[in-house]
């Protein structure tokens, strides 16, 4: 047994190893989870950034329409 | 081997834990994978309306321009 | 003892998969993590493309005014 138990000890060490690098890389996963929704608000900004601009962009044309048929 | 058998009992309820940790842990991942291609789809959509503001914006100087010129 | 050796083996296999999953499962992370800040970097540049557009159309509804004043 006492083979066994030594081997125990060395797979016990590496699973306690595994268990800790498995906390780590959870906790990285779980910060670009929260990356992910920054971005998603970030691209709702842009969005309508960019929807307004289109807005102004066209009211403009109008403007120059105008002007050219005054 | 009765001490090595229930060590090995306790290891092994450990593995079985981090396996199930680990499968989660991929299929968050995973998920994240997919949410990265999202985020690079729209990204693209980004470019093309910004582009196009672009060209839109100088054309219209361009016609403020001859407007002025006039 | 022979019995607790083979449960060893079992036992032993099983962790270096999960081991080999969660190499895996980190480099995954990394590159994940990698993409994550060329996302920042576009849309960095997707704000200064913004603000540039925003202060052009600002531009050019002073030239209306004054076209339309004249």
């Amino acid at each position: 047994a006492q083979n066994a138990e030594d081997q125990y000890g060395v797979a016990n060490s590496q699973v306690v190893a595994i268990g800790e690098t498995l906390a780590a890389t959870q906790q990285q996963v779980q910060q670009l989870q929260e990356s992910y929704y920054e971005i998603l608000n970030a691209n709702k900004i842009f969005v309508d950034e960019i929807m307004h601009l289109q807005k102004l962009v066209k009211a403009q044309n109008q403007v120059h329409n105008e002007l050219l048929n005054h």
